[in-house]
C-alpha cells in the first residue's frame, strides 16, 4: 500500500479537494454503520456525477485499492465498513430523483435517493414505492437494493427485488453496464438485475436505479391485537392466507419483546395473561378492505380476542409507534445485544417458537422474536449481560441450528455483510458457495469491491 | 463422437431401454419445435425421476455429449432442438404437481407439468398460476421457466420470473443444487433463481421447481373495442395507466393483424372504418372490477368508442377466441412468416408502429403488429410469398433496428434461441456479453447445455 498517496493524489486531483476525505474525524465518521463491526478506511469519496464514480472505479483497479460502496450507513450487518483498509464511496452527494414517467409506471433515482424522500414525492402522483424498512426515513435506495431491504408490507408487496426494473453498474476498471433493458419485459441474454439486489456491494457500484412503482393502497386499516396463547398470532395468519385474506402487514410481537416494551413503557398492559401482539393492515380498494375487514372481525370475535382498530392515517401511524419502538425497548433487557433476521417457511414458525422459548428458558438469557411474520421472517434478538457473552453466543448458535432444521434461512432482509459470514456456510452447500464464488470473480476478479464480507472465501 | 455408441449402451443401461429413443422416427419427432429450427439429436432420453436425471448428467460430463432439455417442444425459437448431435432430455415422464401448500401459497412442480394442468388443479382451492403464454394448454412449466414466458396477463401479474420462488438444477457432472432457499424471503448469497428463468435451457437442467401462487381473482369482464384510429388503443392504455387503472390484460390488434383475421373470417367487420382492435381485460374484486369498468366506459363513451363487453366466464372466453385465432389467421397473408416479440417502451409504442406502418407500405411485405400492448410487447410478423423472401429479411433488420432506436428489447418473452442468435450483439453491449459468456462459463463451463443458442460466442 506504499503507493497510496500517490493514489490519494490523483483521486484529490480527479474529484476535487472537495470530495475526498482523510481526516482521521471524518474517517471514524465512517468507519461504523448500525452493526457492531468497525474499520477505519483509507479514505471517502463523495461523486456528485456517475463519470466521477467511474473515475473513481479506474483508479481502484490501477492502484489495487479496495472499495466500499455506502448509502447512509444504516447496514446492520457490517457491509458499509471498509475492512481491509479500504475506500469509502458514498453516495451522500448522488441523491436525485431523475425521471417520473407515469405511463410507464417506472421512476429513475440516483442510489442516494432516501427511501422515504422517494415515498413523499411518489405519494404526490397517488403512486407508491412498497418496500419498508424500519430505516426508510434515513436509508438510501441505494443502500436498500445492495441489501435486497424487507419491511412489513413484504407480506403483500414483496421487497425491494420486486421493484427493480433495472440497474446501471460500475465495476472495477470503470467499465459500466445495465443489468437488464428498461422495458417491462425481456429475455434477451440472462437477467443480470435479480443478481445485483442484495449482493452488498461484492458485485458492482450501482450508479443509476430504476424502479417499479405502483398505485397506492385506496385506503388502509389496522388491528392491534392482543394474545393470550402467544403463538395465536402465528395461527391467525396462516388461517388469514388459508382463507385467500392478504393483509398487507401481519407484524408479531412476542412475549419477551412485549416484556421489553412494557418495562420501556411503550404499553401498558391492563390484562397481564396477554403474552403476544399482533399488528395486522389490510389496505386496497375501500369496499376489499372493508370486506376483508368483516371476515377478521368475525374471526377475533369467534376467538375472543381484544383488539384496538386504528382507521385514520394519524390513528394507524400512532399505533404503528409501538412496533417501531420495538427496537431501542428490548435494550431495556440487558445491556449487549445479538440480532438476527431469519426466516422460516410459515408452516414452522409456530415450532420455531416453541424452540426459542425452551432455549431461553434453559440459557436464561432474553431472546425477543418479533417481526415481519406474516412472510415468516423473524427478528431475534438475544439480550444479555456482558459476563454472559459466551453463553449468548452459544444460544445464538444453537437458534441458527434451529433455523436451518426447520428448513430456513439466515438471514430475510438485513444481510450477510461482515458479522454473519461465518454461518453462511452452515446453510449453503460447498457447490453452492463454489458457484458464488465463480459468479463473484466474473464482475470482481481482483475481489476489491467490499472484499470480506456476504460470501467466505 | 466414435465413443457414441458406448455412451448409448451405458444410457441404456441406467434408464432402462423404454427412456432412450433412438429410432429415426423417434429422432425427427424431436427434431423439431414451433421455429423453423430443425436438428436431429443422437437420441432423446424420459427420465422418471431427478435420480434419473442427475445420471444422464453425469453421462454426459463424462462422455462430452451436448444435451437439450425440452418440455412440450412449443418454443418459437428452436430452443428446444439439439443443433450440435446432441441428446434431448425430454420432461413428458416428469409431470407431477409434488406439493401444495396453502399456507405458503407455493406450489412444487416437476419440470413436464403443463401450464394449463396446474391452472386447473389451482382453481379447485382458489388460487391462481397467472402466466398465461398462448400455448398454456400444452406448455409446460420447464419450458415456461426456461424462456420465461409471459402472456396477456404480463400487464398486471408481471411473467414467469415474478412465481418462480426457487428451483432445483442439475448441472453437468451430475451436481445438483437449489438456487435459493424455500423461504419467501431470504439474502444469504447471491439470488440465483432469476438466473435461470429464461436461461433457455443454457445454465442448468431444472430437477424441481417451486412457484409462488396468488388468490384467483372474484371476478373479471372483458371488453373488445373497435377503433377507427389504428393507434387509438395504444393511446387508451397511456391513459388508463396513468389514471392509476392497472387492467389485467390490454391486446391490441394492428390494421394488418385486423385484416388477416378478417379474410379468415374469424371476425365480421360491418364498418369498414375500423383499424384496430383492443381487448381489454378488468379483473379483481366484484367492486373493484365495478368502479374500473365504469371509468373504461365513460372514456369509450367520451371518445365514441364502439365496444362488445362480456362478464359470463362463456362470453369472455368467446371473445378471447378471436385473440386467439390470430397466429393462424395471420398465414392467410401469404406463405412465409418471419414472427418476433419485441418490446418498447410504452411511451414509444405509438412512434414504432407509425413506423412500422411506413416500411410496411414502402416495401409490400404484411407486417402484423399485434399483442401484449399492455407491457409494450408486440409481436411482428412479417408475411410475404417465397419470391420476396430477400426483401422481408432486410425488413426485418430494419424492424428490429427500429426496436433498439427506440430504446426496446429484441424479445419479451419467447427468447433467443438457435433463429435470433445473430441479432443478440446488436442489443448487448461487448461487456454486457463478456459478462454474461463468463456467467455460462460458472455453470456450465465445457459448454454441454444446449450449445449454439442464446449467446452468441
Amino acid at each position: 500500500m506504499k503507493s497510496f498517496s500517490k493514489f490519494l493524489s490523483r483521486l484529490k486531483d480527479i474529484l476535487g479537494e472537495n470530495k475526498v476525505f482523510t481526516q482521521p474525524k471524518d474517517l471514524i465518521a465512517y468507519s461504523f454503520d448500525s452493526s457492531a463491526a468497525i474499520g477505519v478506511p483509507l479514505a471517502v469519496v463523495f461523486p456528485e456525477r456517475k463519470e466521477e464514480v467511474v473515475d473513481v472505479l479506474k483508479l481502484i483497479a490501477e492502484y489495487k485499492i479496495p472499495l466500499v460502496p455506502r448509502g447512509a450507513g444504516t447496514a446492520t450487518t457490517g457491509s458499509a465498513v471498509s475492512h481491509t483498509q479500504g475506500l469509502i464511496l458514498s453516495f451522500e452527494r448522488m441523491n436525485r430523483i431523475l425521471e417520473l414517467n407515469l405511463e410507464e409506471r417506472i421512476v429513475v433515482v440516483q442510489p442516494g435517493v432516501l427511501n422515504g424522500e422517494l415515498k413523499n414525492y411518489l405519494k404526490k402522483f397517488g403512486l407508491f414505492y412498497p418496500p419498508d424498512p424500519a430505516s426508510y426515513n434515513y436509508s438510501t435506495i441505494g443502500g436498500n437494493v445492495a441489501t435486497g431491504a424487507g419491511g412489513p408490507r413484504g407480506l403483500k408487496y414483496g421487497t425491494t427485488k420486486d421493484y427493480v426494473l433495472a440497474l446501471e453498474v460500475g465495476l472495477p476498471g470503470g467499465k459500466i453496464f445495465w443489468t437488464g433493458p428498461l422495458t417491462l419485459k425481456g429475455v434477451v441474454g440472462y437477467n443480470l438485475t435479480p443478481l445485483f439486489v442484495g449482493s452488498e456491494g461484492t458485485l458492482g457500484v450501482f450508479t443509476e436505479i430504476v424502479l417499479k412503482v405502483v398505485p397506492l393502497p385506496e385506503t388502509r386499516v389496522l388491528l392491534l391485537s392482543y394474545h393470550e396463547k402467544e403463538e395465536e398470532p402465528l395461527e391467525i395468519i396462516s388461517e388469514l392466507l388459508k382463507a385467500l385474506i392478504t393483509p398487507a402487514s401481519a407484524e408479531f410481537i412476542d412475549k419477551t419483546t412485549l416484556l421489553a416494551l412494557s418495562k420501556n413503557k411503550q404499553i401498558e398492559l391492563h390484562d397481564k395473561k396477554v403474552k403476544s401482539l399482533l399488528f395486522l393492515e389490510l389496505d386496497g380498494t375501500v369496499e376489499s378492505v372493508k370486506k376483508e375487514l368483516k371476515k377478521v372481525e368475525e374471526l377475533y370475535q369467534m376467538k375472543g380476542i381484544f383488539y384496538h382498530k386504528a382507521d385514520t392515517e394519524e390513528k394507524i401511524e400512532s399505533l404503528w409507534e409501538i412496533r417501531r419502538a420495538v427496537s431501542p425497548s428490548v435494550r431495556v433487557l440487558g445491556e449487549r445485544k445479538i440480532s438476527d433476521d431469519v426466516v422460516l417457511p410459515r408452516r414452522n414458525m409456530k415450532e420455531f417458537l416453541k424452540k426459542i422459548r425452551k432455549l431461553e428458558e434453559e440459557k436464561g438469557i432474553y431472546v425477543c422474536c418479533f417481526g415481519h411474520a406474516g412472510d415468516g421472517n423473524f427478528h431475534v434478538n438475544l439480550l444479555f449481560s456482558s459476563e454472559k457473552e459466551e453463553e449468548a453466543k452459544s444460544l445464538r448458535k444453537a437458534i441458527l441450528k434451529e433455523v436451518l432444521n426447520l428448513k430456513g434461512t439466515l438471514s430475510g432482509e438485513h444481510g450477510i455483510g461482515y458479522v454473519k459470514r461465518s454461518f453462511v456456510a452452515w446453510e449453503l452447500t460447498p457447490l453452492q458457495l463454489e458457484l458464488m464464488r465463480g459468479l463473484k470473480k466474473v464482475f470482481d476478479p481482483e475481489n476489491l469491491l467490499n472484499p470480506e464480507i456476504k460470501i467466505p472465501f
